[in-house]
């Protein structure tokens, strides 16, 4: 399979501070990694965290489970959980039982928060990350590469095909994640089966319009990239509301896509800028980032070419220039229908264990974020287990204030 | 009238420099004071600069001319243009046959870049700077009366009761500014004549929904300040550009109010953003300022209140939370009919003169945005000239580089 990298591996702690993470990110893999400790843990070239179980059948297949590791709760739960329950079966002397290899691994930078590249950690297991990712820059112009380099890990493209695990060698990944959603809190359900998980489009439009004082340009002269981008961002939110009013059935968008599309897609306008933002100066430029997400691929396609559409005619109505640039394109991945239902079956048992009786079947929802398991999906089949979470946020740390200015 | 401070006056190069300005600007305030000199110069405690030229009758009332001191073109033209005038008068022997006093003030801080309130200069000459403003912060929270102190130059209420001319002994102030506009530049003709300077609304609108994660809320749970914010600045591109279609004749707006709103109404959205400011989050709030301008203080307020109603019926529908800060407000100018008249006049006769003959009306304007005319009006009648000035824009330095980031 793959050998660990020991040359590769700085020689303690703030290993990870220094390639990817936060303090608080370092201090919360040093605690990952000493739980992990007894079952024979590594930490590879790109900071993932592997724990290994030996089962009965040390030649066979071996089943991944684990997350991300993130600075608060999120991910973590799904390497804690993991870990737990091995614990439980080590005491209970059943470790031995397994019938498969079990690894856990706590995968490094799913967030992407220095380097604005998501899933760096597992898209190098699955084998998907290409050796130009090295060269992604954060914000002061470092690259992964160079951040490594300056560790003293050398990482090469031979260095990555070492850490790729062969899709032969794997029988699955199944991962346990918070919701970050409130389905299971408003139908009252503690857990939930995901069937898929959205495929995404991330696009950055740019309308550049005419600058002008904004007290002397009459409103029949006014070449307004925000009004654009209010017009268009009016439009987009409709768009994702009733998407059967704008695609056609047999133009772009099959029938069946449109069906999942009304169910499943959402759409987000996360940032907006105007320059040079002044409140007296009808802006020159506009720019807003776009956020769409559904379960179905032909479907997001078709909703990303009609707004596209609807953005230039927009623009051309109003004399303002637009670029729409595709900033990250994603697949949806579809979970495995096996091991879908027997997560289903495991948590029906498990609750009505804790609980006594359980009145209703386990919900089975669809992922709207994204997760390591979508890397993982190009090894093998992935299941995916929802914990609920209290308003369906765990991703913002409370010392994060409102900015009184605009 | 009013006595030099020469006790306030700090004893050099820079002064203007500490107390409101960039070096660029003390520099342009250094230079117009060496061209002022001969004509007896003095500095006020605020740091208008003023110069004075004595008339035939020394007890008439004073015909005040002049602009503002500012970094490029802009207001300096207006200096620059009456201290040429007066040289040429000086040079042909023809200064002492002026009927009247003429004082040429350079005033202070029209733009009101550091302490983010305008005008400071005309209105502590026109009586209308309320010794409160002394306290007004700038972006470190020093306030003006601490930085003028910091000068060794002490500011009470009484100064600012010295600083102020009385109504009495005004005749009148004539303004020249480029017109920060494109109408002239349109009409292919150098010079115009303002009728009124535009009333002015600020607002500034903040909204706070729900923070979610982009792809886990369902499009009909979103309760996005964003996608509201988009839908109120549809809205009110709307209302500005067709007035008539929002408000009703006999109920908030008379008939001549519509008129005139639906030739002079320009409103522009220049500040806006969101939080937490990422793509992939819905914002949990969303704030944008917003620049209303009307020849029609009574249309004006009509239209704040308009929108303001329906921002909020935006806002319940949405069950998104609304907030609308009033930030600053300043009525309508009119200008002298009889100074206006002779202005054209003067400008037919002086365009004849250059190029020998004159084919169409001197244009009359409205003035989109505010000069220190407006606070000169609280002492007595205004005049104001326009000159034509490229792609109506001369407000921004050239080393204003476009920001490729959202």
């Amino acid at each position: 399979m793959r050998e660990t990298e020991e040359g590769l591996v700085s020689d303690g702690d703030g290993y990870l501070e220094r390639i990817f993470m936060s303090p608080a990110a370092v201090r919360a893999g040093n605690l990952i990694r000493e739980w992990m400790e007894d079952a024979g843990l590594w930490v590879d070239c790109l900071g993932n965290v592997h724990g290994r179980v030996e089962g009965t059948n040390a030649s066979a297949e071996v089943l991944i489970l684990g997350s991300h590791l993130v600075l608060i709760l999120d991910g973590s739960l799904g390497i804690i959980s993991v870990v737990s329950a091995l614990k439980v079966l080590s005491i209970d002397g059943k470790l031995g039982d397994l019938k498969r290899l079990v690894e856990v691994i706590a995968f490094s930078d799913e967030e992407g928060e220095r380097f604005q590249s998501t899933f760096i950690g597992s898209a190098a297991i699955a084998g998907i990350l290409p050796v130009s990712a090295l060269q992604i820059t954060d914000k002061s112009g470092v690259t992964i590469q160079d951040a490594l380099k300056k560790n003293s890990i050398e990482v090469t493209e031979e260095h990555l095909q070492q850490l790729r695990y062969d899709p032969k060698s794997v029988w699955g990944y199944v991962e346990i994640h918070i919701e970050q959603g409130s389905v299971l809190e408003w139908v009252g359900f503690p857990l939930g089966v995901v069937k898929g998980i959205a495929g995404q489009t991330r696009l950055k439009v740019t309308m550049r319009g005419s600058q002008g004082h904004a007290g002397t340009v009459p409103m029949s002269m006014h070449h307004d990239p925000m009004a654009a981008a209010a017009e268009a961002i009016v439009l987009l939110e409709s768009l994702c509301k009733h998407p059967q009013d704008f695609l056609s059935f047999d133009g772009q968008c099959k029938s069946y896509s449109l069906e999942s599309l009304s169910t499943s897609l959402v759409c987000t306008i996360g940032e907006i800028s105007t320059w040079p933002s002044a409140s007296n100066v009808i802006p020159g430029q506009g720019t807003f980032t776009v956020d769409l997400r559904a379960i179905d691929d032909i479907g997001r396609e078709a909703v990303v070419c009609e707004l596209s559409n609807r953005l230039y005619q927009i623009c051309d109505r109003r004399t303002v220039l637009c670029t729409i640039d595709r900033k990250h394109d994603a697949n949806a991945v579809i979970c495995d229908s096996e091991l879908t239902w027997k997560l289903k079956s495991a948590a029906y048992l498990g609750l009505k264990r804790m609980t006594g009786s359980v009145q209703d079947e386990v919900p089975v929802l669809m992922s709207g974020a994204g997760h390591d398991a979508m890397a993982l999906s190009h090894l093998n089949k992935v299941g995916m287990l929802f914990v609920r979470c209290r308003g369906g946020i765990s991703h913002f740390p409370e010392e994060h204030v409102l900015d009184d200015d605009v």
